[in-house]
């Protein structure tokens, strides 16, 4: 299955547990997961708790390492400045993301993270993968949301 | 004890753990110590682990409830863009910060995460709070590894 794939299952599981749907991956050298999360705000009362942040910190337990230099993050959405700096602090090699969130994103919008002078590691970064599906994800959750409120 | 000093003993037991010096504490609206942490980005192996995150986290799940609309944050350094994204996340109502970071800094420095219009959520921010001491803090730790390197 390919990674976005999975990081779209794990979207899918999200909105079934009642969170907002993302879902991320990230990839080893050799193409291994080495960890998948969806978000999980709500259920661990954490506003921290995004998708990326629970992969890459789930990765480098995995890795007995805080360092991810040779490893991909793969997401469903565009990371937001917290997830996009946090992805370059562990020193993510690419960042491949699904939709883009001109509202709260932190890498094509607002902070824009990696653009900054003082940013001390950029990722490669390719965005738009499947965003189509990655997006009614999250149009369809938030519709949901607004008829059930 | 006044919350910065509290923050400024975590930053010392940080150093002491061979962690960058850095120390947060959040209060509660009555003045109260609802979390404390120092850096541990070392021992936990997660680039994330930054006093903020992890007072933040802490606080959350006290409360919780992963809004801590109330509240503030304490810090001994001026917060990195990962940390100013998730003070925003988490709703701190005021952010206090020691020394300012002209390097690493997220808030007056570099993505200036509050700056951006699409940041929902904005604390107040008091910078310079006893900032010689945290920052001579930083800058003696760091002395002592280039002396042992």
């Amino acid at each position: 299955m390919d990674t976005m794939e999975i990081a779209l299952q794990e979207a899918r599981r999200a909105a079934a547990r009642g969170e907002v749907p993302v879902g991320a991956v990230v990839v080893g050298p050799d193409g291994a997961v080495l960890a998948r999360a969806g978000n999980r705000t709500e259920e661990l009362r954490d506003a921290s708790a995004h998708a990326e942040m629970l992969a890459l910190r789930e990765a480098a337990r995995r890795r007995a390492g805080p360092r991810l230099t040779d490893c991909d993050l793969v997401v469903t959405l565009e990371p937001c400045p917290m997830c996009a700096a946090a992805i370059s602090l562990f020193r993510i090699r690419r960042l491949i993301f699904g939709a883009y969130d001109p509202k709260g994103g932190g890498v094509e919008h607002g902070a824009r993270i990696f653009a900054a002078s003082s940013c001390l590691h950029r990722p490669d970064v390719v965005g738009g993968v499947r965003e189509v599906e990655a997006g009614d994800l999250l149009r369809r959750f938030f519709e949901d949301l607004r008829q059930s409120g």
